[in-house]
């Protein structure tokens, strides 16, 4: 039996590494078009600010280690084509410079997701850079020497991610955004403009409701973005407006996408083909408060679908338990996180959905260097369920405790069952009340009133 | 109607403050035989330390704000004596030195615990104390003026909290500890060591077998605590053994007690006496695991009986959800924390009980400043449902994700369900798979497999 894997980082990785485990006698090929496999993409803007001392760093498993393991590793090895019928696979070998057919028994795709490149990204002046994996970065890094102004367009994660990081190599920055705040799709409006205000205290020069029109270049580099609102200077510009997932070679394959525009596929992530599974930023998930399928590229969900392909491929059972959308992301002092629903997502689908707003401290207000924290709760009306929530904390680390409500939004709980729950209190930890229980408190009684 | 309370610290003022909301009208009065109310305990060691600037940040309420939201407060009166049948009180007024009776239509005995004064603590030598209340803390600061060496007996999180702030005032400490390991009734015992080892290197003389058998002292101050072991020379000694409920009250009144020596409540905090509840420190608890009833005096509990018993006590309905036993406490950079039952604690009930331990980081390996983290998990064995974790972080705050299973206990779920959360992941907050996921992972295997 042969398991062969199309791109090799976070899904790719983690089904050979399970499908390994699960037997240690099956082979195992991963091709993967670039140099780099088995890295936290996630790391990527640390490097550039020095939180991660390098590339190199953010390697979980050399080709060496993986090949160690067992399992084969092809680099700068492009899968072209997918004959499902007769089970093969045309590859590109990079380096030879010429198309090989490859069997498979079993073929996983996880060909991930690729920046969304607005025509002015696509230019031929240097300095202009997505950031999507590796050599995007070595790229930005080798435009920041000599650097003074970099613009970023886009605001969302990745780019309030990178504001922070260029600030700490002492850039001016300017962020550019389309829409009417940051953090657009992540948070509701008062919580954006939350992040924005920190934003730009820590110096960044935010505009949003800008449109990009052009750049400016002069020798070959670029010097500006255009935009409605009058020219940016910059001497690097990172593009940064989104992803879309990778899916032609699936559809080429006969492999049938979802009305996400990702990959279909079952809870065994078996697509509609016999024998080709998919996983990672290119597949689509159930969403488990919404039952509907989503598409969410995240570093959690894509390692977690690759496990699950990894072991049905393999010859086991697991199954992929469908996600909340919980994501956390830091920038400059603060942390923001998010899982399950926002209010503006709930209204759209319809819901009578209520939120609380609490503003409070992360530890007890006496205690040294307490931080604000500001929290959003959404729950059904009617019947009290949880949906979400969304929270802003002025010391980073205090953002992750959106992990209790993950955990019961998991379990469909309801505004009384994370009332009840009996979290943890000491002085340099919470406020007696822990601010989700003081949020839960409170939109129980509204929702109870409601 | 007039609803009395007994004890102004945590369940009292909750009590109050709840009834008042509950019912604007309902007279309410909180006799107190202290002087000072509505204060956070919880924080006494951290004035010590210059965590806390002073005794009064600790207060939530003053009296005057109190008796502004109508509810009745009588500092510096005990209550000496509870007829039940008459419905009244006698309550020694400490100020005018005279016994007057009181009316009650509800009663509510939130009287709270008391440290454990074993003989030498019950000394006449200046210098050693206990650590209770804000009289004690403000003692405790009066001796330590000048002091240099302090000697704290007894190892578990109140005397550990107490290292971390003498330590930061420059005091060499010595801690005894009778038993084999410090914090023994917290955590199993690789975890106490884990502690310990911490506490050493931040210049801490642990002395763990250790039983003291007096005290020496010159000129009616104390100098020095003699052990089975020596002389511990000291210029201030800090007895911090545990705590007893104070329940005389309640017995004299006919409240029944539970086996666990304290007051015996139903959900609703009433005791088997009509028109009395209990809350607080001094009241038994159910815990949502074994469903005993168990005495475990923690912040939080306190707070949410007394709740639970103003809501009630008013004319409303309100019911006690049980406890876990959360709790967290720092010491030096640590944080130590736990919910549910730990092995030791599962095997002494006869529960089919298995552990599994996971040491990692609590953010990506990469990111700066990565510290350990060490986990534990227990499960029972035939079922997988969870019944408890224990964390030991070596940066403080990351012990606060022991609320994520906090939350899936008061579910009732299962290893698996803590597996299938979908936490939250960025570099700066965890690892792709959170600590607390690879735990589950680990022990769903072993559980399974067993």
């Amino acid at each position: 039996m042969r398991i062969v894997i199309v791109g090799g980082v976070a899904a790719g990785m983690s089904a050979a590494s399970r499908a390994r485990r699960f037997d240690p006698k099956v082979e195992i090929v991963v091709f993967e078009r670039g140099e780099w496999i088995s890295y936290g993409a996630c790391g990527l803007p640390y490097v550039l600010g020095g939180d991660v001392d390098n590339f190199d760093s953010l390697v979980a498993r050399t080709p060496e280690q993986i090949r160690g393991r067992g399992i084969g590793v092809r680099l700068r090895h492009e899968v072209t084509g997918i004959d499902a019928g007769a089970g093969t696979l045309t590859v590109f070998d990079r380096d030879a410079g010429r198309t090989v057919t490859e069997p498979y028994d079993r073929l996983l795709i996880a060909t991930g997701v690729s920046p969304i490149r607005p025509d002015l990204a696509t230019t031929d002046l240097r300095g202009v850079h997505v950031l999507k994996d590796i050599p995007d970065g070595q790229a930005i890094q080798a435009s920041l020497e000599g650097a003074k102004r970099a613009c970023i367009v886009g605001g969302g994660y990745i780019g309030l991610e990178l504001a922070e990081n260029f600030r700490a190599r002492g850039l001016s920055v300017v962020m550019l955004e389309k829409g009417p705040e940051v953090a657009g799709r992540i948070l509701d409006t008062p919580y954006q403009r939350r992040i924005r205000e920190v934003v730009e205290a820590n110096g960044v020069n935010v505009r949003c409701g800008t449109t990009v029109t052009g750049l400016t270049g002069k020798a070959g580099r670029v010097t500006g973005v255009q935009t409605d609102a009058g020219l940016v200077r910059a001497d690097v510009v990172v593009v940064s407006v989104g992803v879309k997932p990778n899916t032609a070679l699936a559809r080429a394959a006969g492999v049938r996408l979802g009305k996400t525009g990702a990959v279909a596929v079952n809870i065994r992530q078996e697509t509609n083909v016999a024998g080709i599974y998919a996983a990672g930023d290119n597949t689509e998930a159930t969403h488990r408060v919404t039952r509907r399928r989503v598409h969410i590229p995240l570093g959690l969900t894509a390692n977690r679908m690759g496990r699950v392909a990894g072991v049905n491929m393999a010859g086991g059972h697991a199954t992929f338990p469908g996600i909340l959308g919980t994501a956390i992301f830091k920038t400059f002092s603060l942390g923001v996180a998010r899982t399950g629903l926002t209010q503006a997502e709930a209204d759209a689908l319809g819901l009578d959905a209520h939120s609380v707003d609490v503003s409070s401290t992360d530890h007890a207000g006496y205690y040294a260097d307490a931080a604000p924290i500001h929290v959003r709760l959404t729950a059904e009306r009617t019947t009290g369920r949880l949906l979400g929530t969304q929270i802003v904390a002025h010391h980073h680390l205090s953002a992750k405790r959106v992990d209790v409500v993950a955990a019961l939004l998991q379990q469909r709980g309801t505004v009384q069952d994370l009332f009840d729950c009996d979290l943890a209190y000491a002085p340099p930890f919470s406020s007696v009340w822990d601010v989700m229980l003081v949020a839960a408190d409170r939109l129980h009684r509204e929702v109870r009133a409601g």
